[in-house]
């Protein structure tokens, strides 16, 4: 017996072993956090059925990944691993970091693969993995810029050179496809690349610099995969910084957002996208070591950027030179930067920071930023992108807003791996039962972190319609808590379980936790307000003066030129404005517009004397603009300009009472 | 007798001939300009004896002048000539344009001696003269860049090159000083380079590109000294522009407002001093040439200037990145880059616009850059300089407003060449008589352009003042015109001949015709309302939202931190206007204020909630910002911001009415 069971055993044990080291699909993986309040659900638990989501993401899969890849070998990014591995002849072509536009596109497939088995999908990313690996150097060194002439480069221009941010995109890349799939070929490989890291480089060794921070909370989510504990110190000494050696200018410290003690940053500044997806390693580390200083630097940039340089639409980096962000309360409309990846970043660092410390308010970020300045940057067909996504534009300026290459590619490929890894987002596990993050049709199915299996299900027309039904369904009667969101937004909310108004308040901003004995059927309702909002900023904000924006539930609102009456210039409206504002708009949902739509209806006022014919200066007393005719406008979600050709827009207007 | 008096005819027609090259120390010599409709009086018939401008010009002088020469030594810019001479030993420093920082001051000096002879100055010009000289090549190429290694890349790069910057302000210096003082050696030397350029360089031969414009107006000048049509036809090849033959991208076209035939601009953009020397060489070609499709090419652009792209204190150039115009409209306050070489170039563009046609709306620009934007650039003790002179500053941000020096010093001895030649921007001649442009103190001693001598004597205590009594006297008693320029900004005006008022409108932004025989001692009164004015900006400027700036005669005023009641935020102050602005403003000459000044009193608001207890975001409902608390406000005039520690400052102030 014993002789027969020891190999029977081993089997079981490598199975064991096996099973641990392939989680579930998740986009995090936090089951051994020690700092983690909240456990990611899986991508593949999680079925976006229906409304404004499953459509985005089935035009993902549809269109835009297809069409990316076809573009990106038009553009020869794949040829640039074909050419080392001497597959093809050809010219290395585009900017130094496009490796890591092929690795984001990947990233995106495997998530889709999370959520659905796509062979083509999975055939592609199979024979890229082969591509790319086929072009790795035995040593582990993988890269399609330094090599040749520039190999001598190597790590000698780290501010620059994006070595390690094309390692960490990769690094994500091979792990969610691994958790798809199993398959960790890429993975390996990725591996392989850190293990010559591991030889050459730490503190005494080579320096290395995140010139663009990526790798770090790449080199942590590999920690989480592997449990090798020098892939979690790696990330840390990077965190920590060794610019000094490498004799950094302080101007390089701050727009690179790296080199230096990252628990010596005190506010968001530099490279809007450096910074966030720092603050997003930063605070995968912090979920992984539990550092009180880290947990405080992340605490006080996090409250820089959301009281003083985020825009009504979650998008961050304000500023064109650097890609940076500006300094407080400097957020131009017409020439907000705001780049896609810049809101992604800043949806990812979000993701973390409700991760490691489950409040309401880090939800409330990624809700906006997704819904709005996420959503805008891929277009309604899927085939066009955003780089940039401002606030404000001309006719002329709509021009260039919208293409479907750039040659810096990295905002496609980015926007298509978060809307496929969209469902990881909607809850999460807690010791004590689950939390509800956001709102929309869709089906879980997963289960507590005691393992009793648990679906949930919601019926809802959000973000359209505030009402969210909840059908609750435990394996079997179970008592737990369910923390259900209420949108800081929310001026009124109300929450029902099996048709009852629970007792207490249910306040914005928080998460209301429902503590029951919850049997299979159960039902929640949460009933949001989705009343209009006539929103003003700060005063400092100079671009905003004497003009609101105007959001529905998470959905900020935008006057293209399209939809107003003959004559009526955008740039010339006035919003009239009552004591309550909720009632000078009227939503109508549009079936038909722009993907089905809620808009908005306005009587307002369009300028007596249009601007055209004011001049530059004049004396106050003869100075005559305002809004003296009746005009019928209409708002359109921000998300959805620039659908229909170029036109004018403009989300903040000016208003009169 | 005939023997005899041949060689005295000689003498005689050599001392003509001298005095035909030799011009009275003016500006702009247009004597011989065929289509300048005003010519210039110089700067030494001119004195400017009390007063703003008299206060100004003195610190220039006796601080400015010798402490920026000290700079200029001590960073080694002379040096950079004297390495070459092998008179020291010592590496070449600061960057490539260096040489131009030199004669720039030494045009400076030039124009001093022209006012005034100063035998110190004298030597030190003629010094430098010799060490300048002492490094130029036989062939006439002089440049202390492009020597040793960088021989090689001479006329290689001259998209950022600056050779032929640095030999127009060269040039401009020599004709100066050769003006000032009949010494010509180092314009000899600076024409030894022309003809080195006649050799090399045209549409036959080699490329020539103005990288930093500012040769052609050099150029120009330089043919109204030695009448060499060469020199005119060489500035007419470069604003043609010769950059298809050197490949040049349309973004460096734009960037540097050169290398495309200059009749092809439609709009100012680009770096804005490049713009506005450019263009100011092209009016100098145009007043030579009368080349109509110019003409059009300037009206248009200067029409799109003042319409759309100018600050209100005639600052120019909105955006830091590329030290460039904006697009329409886009004026930030705090971020304004509004450089102290831009304002100049402004004024220099319009001085030639003025001479060109005699119309008033381009002395009121000139004296709108020069009180403001151009006089702010300088520190009331005249040893630190503005580069970037914003209309908004905080506290923090004023800190480096103000320095004495800067690695690119072009500003400083800018300046110092503008004050010094203030004298030769007060008045022109014309055909018909005498055109007066510019009120302050002075005495002119010169005469009308049929040669009849004419004094005339403003006595005013303009700007603070509005009454300008003129005392004119011609040698003899005679029939000509004077045209009193009223200026834009005059709400109401009066014009008094001999104690009565004139018949005939008087019409702010003209020059008023006074066509009579003036006799010696006739008086002209021009009285200007003075009262102070609340001007708005266009609609489309939105920094200026909700806010006004206020104008008193020409000057723009500021509130500084400095001037306002303990607990009062300049940041959080609101004007309350009655539906008489003028009002509203209280003015009182402060003779022991920041060198006398005119302030400006206002019981004005503050908030009375302040802007730092206000969210990002708030609805418009519960946001709660207005001026509730009445506040005594003090504003001071813009150009004196900053001369006492650095201080929240802001031109453009919320108001309610």
């Amino acid at each position: 017996m014993r002789q027969i069971c020891i190999p029977a055993l081993i089997v079981v044990g490598a199975f064991a072993a096996y099973a641990a080291e392939r989680p579930p699909s998740v986009i995090l993986n936090l089951e051994k956090s020690p700092h983690a309040k909240l456990r990611n659900v899986p991508v593949s638990a999680v079925k976006i059925s229906e409304g404004l989501w499953a459509e985005r993401r089935k035009i993902n899969v549809e269109k835009s990944i297809p069409t990316l890849l076809e573009l990106l070998e038009q553009n020869g990014i794949v040829d640039n691993f074909r050419r080392l591995s001497g597959r093809k002849d050809v010219p290395r072509r585009g900017p130094l970091y496009t490796d890591s536009d092929l690795y984001k596109w990947m990233e995106a497939v495997a998530f889709v693969l999370q959520s659905e088995d796509r062979p083509d999908l999975r055939a592609n990313f199979d024979r890229l993995t082969d591509e790319i690996l086929a072009a790795q150097e035995p040593s582990g060194y993988l890269n399609t810029w330094y090599v040749e002439d520039r190999k001598a480069l190597r790590w000698k221009e780290q501010e620059r050179g994006h070595e390690l941010y094309c390692l960490g995109h990769m690094l994500q890349a091979a792990i969610a496809y691994y958790r798809a799939t199993g398959n960790r070929k890429l993975l390996d490989g990725g591996i392989k690349f850190v293990d010559y890291l591991l030889r050459d480089f730490g503190p005494d060794k080579q320096p290395l610099l995140a010139g663009h921070p990526e790798i770090e909370l790449a080199l942590v989510e590999l920690y989480r995969v592997t449990g090798n504990r020098q892939h979690l110190d790696l990330a840390g000494y990077i965190l920590r910084g060794d610019g000094e050696r490498l004799k950094l200018r302080p101007q390089q410290l701050v727009y690179m957002f790296s080199g230096k003690p990252f628990t010596q940053r005190t506010i968001m500044e530099g490279h809007a996208v450096r910074a966030a997806y720092a603050t997003s390693g930063a605070t995968d580390y912090y979920i992984e070591t539990g550092d009180a200083e880290y947990r405080r630097t992340l605490n006080r940039l996090w409250n820089d950027m959301v009281t003083s340089k985020m825009y009504i639409t979650g998008g961050i980096g304000s500023r064109a030179a650097g890609e940076a962000f500006g300094d407080p309360y400097e957020l131009p409309n017409a020439r907000a930067y705001t780049e896609s990846c810049a809101a992604i970043a800043n949806l990812m660092w979000n993701w973390r920071m409700l991760a490691a410390a489950g409040e309401a308010k880090y939800a409330d970020v990624i809700e906006l930023a997704l819904h709005n300045s996420i959503n805008s940057g891929m277009s309604l067909e899927g085939t066009l992108y955003c780089y940039r996504n401002p606030l404000e534009l001309t006719a002329e300026a709509a021009k260039g807003i919208r293409n479907p290459w750039y040659s810096t590619t990295c905002c496609p490929p980015n926007l298509e791996r978060t809307f496929a890894s969209l469902p990881g987002l909607y809850y999460s596990t807690s010791r004590d039962g689950l939390y509800v993050h956001l709102y929309g049709p869709n089906e879980m199915n997963w289960k507590l972190e005691d393992g009793t299996p648990l679906k949930v299900k919601q019926d809802t027309r959000y973000p359209w319609d505030g009402t969210v039904d909840l059908t609750v369904n435990p394996a079997a009667a179970k008592e737990f808590t369910i923390h259900v969101r209420i949108p800081e937004w929310a001026e009124a909310a109300e929450v029902q379980v099996g048709g009852r108004r629970i007792a207490g308040p249910v306040k914005a901003g928080e998460y209301i936790p429902i503590k029951r004995r919850w049997a299979p059927g159960d039902t929640v309702r949460i009933a949001l307000d989705m009343k209009p909002r006539a929103i003003k900023s700060h005063p400092r904000v100079v671009d905003n003066q004497g003009r609101v924006a105007i959001m529905r539930g998470p959905i900020v609102y935008a006057l293209e030129q399209h939809d107003q009456p003959a004559g009526v210039d955008v740039f010339d409206t006035f919003f009239k404005l009552s004591a309550d504002p909720a009632k000078d708009f009227t939503a109508e949902f549009r079936k038909d517009l722009l993907g089905g739509v809620v808009v908005l209806r306005h009587r307002g006022l369009s300028a007596t004397r249009p601007a055209s014919g004011l001049s530059l200066y004049e004396p106050v007393q003869s100075f005559d603009y305002k809004g003296g005719k009746p005009a019928d406008l209409v708002l359109i979600p921000y998300y959805t300009f620039l659908n229909r050709g170029p036109a004018a827009m403009q989300v903040w207007t000016l208003y009169q009472k």
